[in-house]
């Protein structure tokens, strides 16, 4: 048998966002890895073993799942959201280049999964329904002023953002940067939806502006996306407000 | 009953992608609106009415869904990918947004999918493994001018970009223009991923450089990632090239 490693996205919290293909993979698995609350996701099957790791340990991960594949087995290893969306296929596919030509032999699957701004935007309405771009705050492997220009980059020129990893225990005052860093270039009405833990038991979903935004609202489990100028709120009697962002500019719209 | 509209997206093409939550909003449908082809791909059910349209009458299509839906009915409108990415989600909203007051009363679901970027991406590695934006190139709905500095923005600021809608027959040139906007500010040797028809029959990805993409590559059903000055393309003997984009930025990188 020739091994086998498939990188496999849950999507969010809710077991109803992981797709048949998903579902497949993982009953195929000899062997599941992952970040143990992504593990936890998983329910467990006979004659399949599982190997939970550190938040951290992503390339120690990545390199183990490699070397087991390489032994003939069929290795999996599970990221919440999707697999290519800041996680793990890219972990994956640095090790194989980094590694030994063996690990270049294995048949690689990536399996796409529902990523957290999608589930986010769906609670609302439509907020990315324009140019969008996605990016994660975490200055842990990029320079803060790299983000920061990215940040001012694309809200110059128009793109909702969706932001990935606003916060953390170590990362107490970027989001607060960030908004700070926008709101120079957009309207205070601009919308901002903090979306936390969608999909699980504790979900909290809200609704609010660039100029009334705190940061505390977000944590580790938060995605955050900021509206354009261009992106709209719709009020509605005893229910959550809709937002969405038109796919015409004003300037163009018929 | 109350009515109840749910914006429910397949995914790409394969039927494997279409998630349980969206298969439960299938079902529960009294009647299905949708563009012709993404309404062929959902199966005919017993007691519901089948509502396909025309591509370009997005604004017509959900107001019809939105008035049956007052009438009480459970009703569904499909996309094709995620509902909220340049397709029908935005739509149904500027639509209440618009419409009477009605409209804002009934149960509004949007059902996210697995978007085609996302299903590309998994067919190469992990091209969007670090921030990345998503762009549609169609000028109908907005200037070209605008497009081509979001173009601009984006590559400068190192975020990798995915096109939606990158060529029809009314917008033969864009795509060329496109790669010349950023050929100006990226290395030559930046991949790019054309990826068409991805989970159907006629899949085909094809793996190239910025220096030696064309245009004619890619069709209606094609998306197209641009890669950014860090994504890296792994060969593979006798396997296609692995293409990821690290989450690290060189000068951070350990």
């Amino acid at each position: 048998m020739s091994g086998r490693l498939a990188v496999i996205g849950l999507g969010p919290g809710d077991a109803r966002w992981i797709t048949p293909e998903a579902e497949t993979a993982l009953t195929a698995a000899d062997a599941v890895y992952g970040y143990g609350a992504y593990l936890d996701r998983v329910p467990a099957r006979p004659r399949q073993s599982r190997h939970p790791s550190d938040n951290r340990e992503e390339g120690a991960r990545a390199a183990a799942a490699l070397a087991h594949a390489t032994r003939g087995a069929h290795v999996a290893i599970v990221s919440g959201g999707d697999p290519g969306v800041f996680a793990m296929a890219a972990t994956v596919c640095a090790e194989i280049e980094a590694g030994p030509p063996a690990w270049r032999e294995l048949d690689i699957a990536i399996v796409p999964g529902i990523t957290a701004m999608l589930a986010v935007a769906a609670r609302v309405g439509a907020p990315l329904g324009h140019d969008f771009c996605a990016l994660s705050l975490s200055d842990n492997l990029k320079p803060w002023d790299l983000i920061e220009r990215r940040l001012a980059a694309a809200a110059s020129a128009g793109f909702i953002i969706a932001i990935y990893n606003p916060v953390s225990q170590a990362r107490p005052w970027q989001l607060g940067a960030a908004f700070d860093c926008v709101g120079k270039l957009l309207p205070a009405l601009a919308p901002v939806i903090f979306g936390r833990a969608i999909g699980r038991g504790d979900e909290r979903v809200e609704v609010t502006t660039l100029g009334a935004a705190k940061p505390v609202a977000a944590d580790m489990a938060t995605l955050v996306i900021i509206g354009s100028a261009e992106t709209r709120t719709v009020m509605r009697e005893g229910r959550t407000p809709l937002v969405y962002t038109s796919r015409a500019v004003a300037s163009a719209r018929i």
